[in-house]
């Protein structure tokens, strides 16, 4: 017997219909003797229902407010799901999050988890109930209800695992797992049966879709074992998240191939090379509230440098205006940008280990005449900066380089 | 400087723009320098919206998932209606049934209130908020959420009325206060300024739709003064409910003309006139689950007695049977019934201290060639039931004998 979470999102439980297919799916479990809590969400295009509602009486709503509006989607769903358990003869009970109580900060909209009582679930469990709780939300200590923001739900699934120290915290969405890259650029991408917590973080990052990082990093901190399936395929194991590298004895150098093109690129020219120079461009850009993502700065030999960042392409021009404000000030020679950039990964523990992948990938883009505008790097990663046009050849001629279509 | 509770019904906030006029309402009184509470109902729709979501997951829904679910109506109209007074730069602060708390029994679905720990609204009311309070629900003692039944909102305004000792409990609805009788029946029906608690009592009971008679049972109890406004008109003074009948020393001896057509009669000819034959005749239907109204039994001459009672009409088939299967236990010659009557009432505290109002009431009808079937009287009211196709006539000679039309 073991105990498992599962979270469902918003498009799972967005019809009665498959709010009861998620009960079949819940019973199978129980049926094996497993304990069983389930985290959902609102069912789809309900928060979007009430955010309209708010901004018709207040167009910038109050974010106190906004967290008792936005808290009913779940606890609908919550209800509704535990009817439909009981509908097939099972015992279930529901609970918010104030209930449970998920404790956070008063960080209306944001709100992060501080403690979860976990004691009334563990009594429900043991008397044989299905636990359903609502994900997204919870409790200040003065009991106002949060909300924990962006991906709220997964994470609430994962801190329930790591409060109820779970077997397992299983993430139903609608792909039946993490792939090697996104299918629709690479036909022959690959489930991966299992990836490291630290891949993970870094596909999410870079803009894989299938899990918020938020809750990978919570995972990852407390040991929880994630599980991401697809809620609409009955069979599939999905992918598993380890955080042991020796679980994967078989694991390949090279796990995926991520990718974006939500940034862009600016480069400040001819800025006198001395102490200081970084912060001086970076202090007013960041003072406008504008993230920066990869940063590169090359020695220069006549005593200027040229530095290079890029930010989210929606803050291209807001971020262009700002050091343009500052030219005269550092005394840059020139500013100029690219928004037509794509950022492409290759990710792995396994490059630890591993000498060549760096010069692998070089050569591989090298041969497709695609020309490297930035490089970073970490342990378990490198990123290329490269024309956007180039973006989807650049990924399958990596993915091919680096054997990914022919399985662990 | 007053401390006002002010109750909006579904109809009074179905719509963002109604919310917000429901706002500028509040406002107004905010600003004569009054501590407002307000207490609100889900937006119209919405209930249904749920209660339809929950049938296709569970035909026969779990009670207490059934709070949880509908729970969330009134949620949403905190929420939005805190925001609108905010956008009109008024301080104020929603409050769930659970957040206040409003203690109640653990009757799912139709639950008691037990206490209301009112000193978090007293402490937000001292420093300028407007509170804002979902009606309806409330949270039993382990922490599960309940809601308090048909017509829950009245309820939760008198009762946070008497629990903060309000100056004034307004209960905003969709007409402009209680009238002599219904205007559609009789258009010279007038609205009243005052009525005693136990008139208002006898008219909820007897049909007028106005307030729930458990909200006026309670504002009684706790001597809570109510009045009853509408929210489409700003002009008005509706009608104050008043449990002292010194208020009214110009009180005219009869209040209103109530009147209904949802009972049906049923007479038992012929029984043997003898100890515990009522109990022999409504013990069955009362195991039946049938309530039970008028009860009238007239005694007889030779030996046996005739008894007849009202039941509601929903119910008159299935009373029939009844005692039809016990009607050789209880030896009755006959057993006949009648579903086409209706009952017309006047009320009026003033009675009590007047005769001649039964004779007036008696021959007014006479007049007409009306006969009554059944009379029953009580101190403050004299109803009789008639054939139902009667039944606007004699309301409008009834509101006419008395004056009604006249004002106080």
């Amino acid at each position: 017997m073991a105990l498992i979470v599962q979270k469902y999102g918003g498009t799972s439980v967005g019809t009665p219909e498959r709010i009861a297919n998620v009960a079949q799916r819940v019973a199978k479990f129980k049926m094996l003797g497993h304990q069983v809590v389930v985290v959902v969400s609102a069912m789809s295009g309900e928060t979007n229902r009430l955010v309209a509602l708010a901004k018709e009486v207040q167009p910038n709503p109050d974010s106190r407010e906004m967290d008792v509006l936005l808290s009913t989607g779940e606890q609908v769903t919550i209800a509704l799901l535990s009817m439909a358990l009981m509908e097939l003869g099972l015992k279930a009970r529901s609970y918010t999050g104030s209930q449970v109580k998920i404790v956070t900060d008063n960080a209306h909209t944001k709100a992060r988890i501080l403690d979860i009582e976990e004691q009334n679930i563990r009594a429900d469990l043991d008397a044989g109930y299905v636990v359903v709780v609502a994900g997204f939300q919870g409790v200040d200590e003065k009991g106002n209800i949060t909300t924990l923001g962006r991906g709220g739900s997964d994470t609430t699934g994962v801190a329930l695992a790591a409060a109820l120290k779970a077997d397992e915290c299983q993430i139903y969405t609608d792909v039946d797992g993490v792939y090697t890259t996104d299918p629709r650029v690479v036909p022959e991408a690959r489930r991966l049966k299992t990836i490291t917590f630290e891949e993970m973080l870094e596909m999410a990052s870079l803009g894989s879709k299938v899990l918020q990082i938020r809750s990978v990093e919570f995972a990852g901190k407390y040991k929880v074992k994630l599980r991401v399936l697809s809620s609409f395929d009955d069979e599939g194991e999905g992918t598993l998240i380890t955080f042991e590298e020796e679980d994967n004895m078989e694991q390949a150098i090279i796990s995926g191939i991520a990718f974006n093109r939500d940034e862009a690129k600016i480069t400040v020219l001819g800025v006198p090379d001395r102490p200081g120079i970084a912060y001086q461009i970076l202090g007013p850009v960041g003072e406008a509230n504008i993230d920066v993502d990869m940063i590169i700065q090359n020695v220069g030999a006549d005593g200027t440098t040229d530095f290079t960042f890029t930010v989210h392409r929606n803050e291209f021009k807001k971020a262009l205006e700002v050091l343009k404000g500052v030219q005269s000030h550092i005394g840059a020679r020139e500013i100029s940008g690219d928004d037509r950039i794509a950022k492409v990964s290759v990710i792995g523990v396994g490059m630890r280990s591993h000498a060549g992948i760096a010069s692998t990938m070089f050569r591989t883009l090298a041969e497709e005449g695609i020309n490297i505008q930035m490089i970073s790097t970490s342990e378990i990663k490198i990123s290329v900066v490269i024309d956007e046009k180039y973006m989807e050849l650049a990924v399958r001629v990596l993915h091919k380089a680096f054997g990914l279509e022919q399985g662990a």
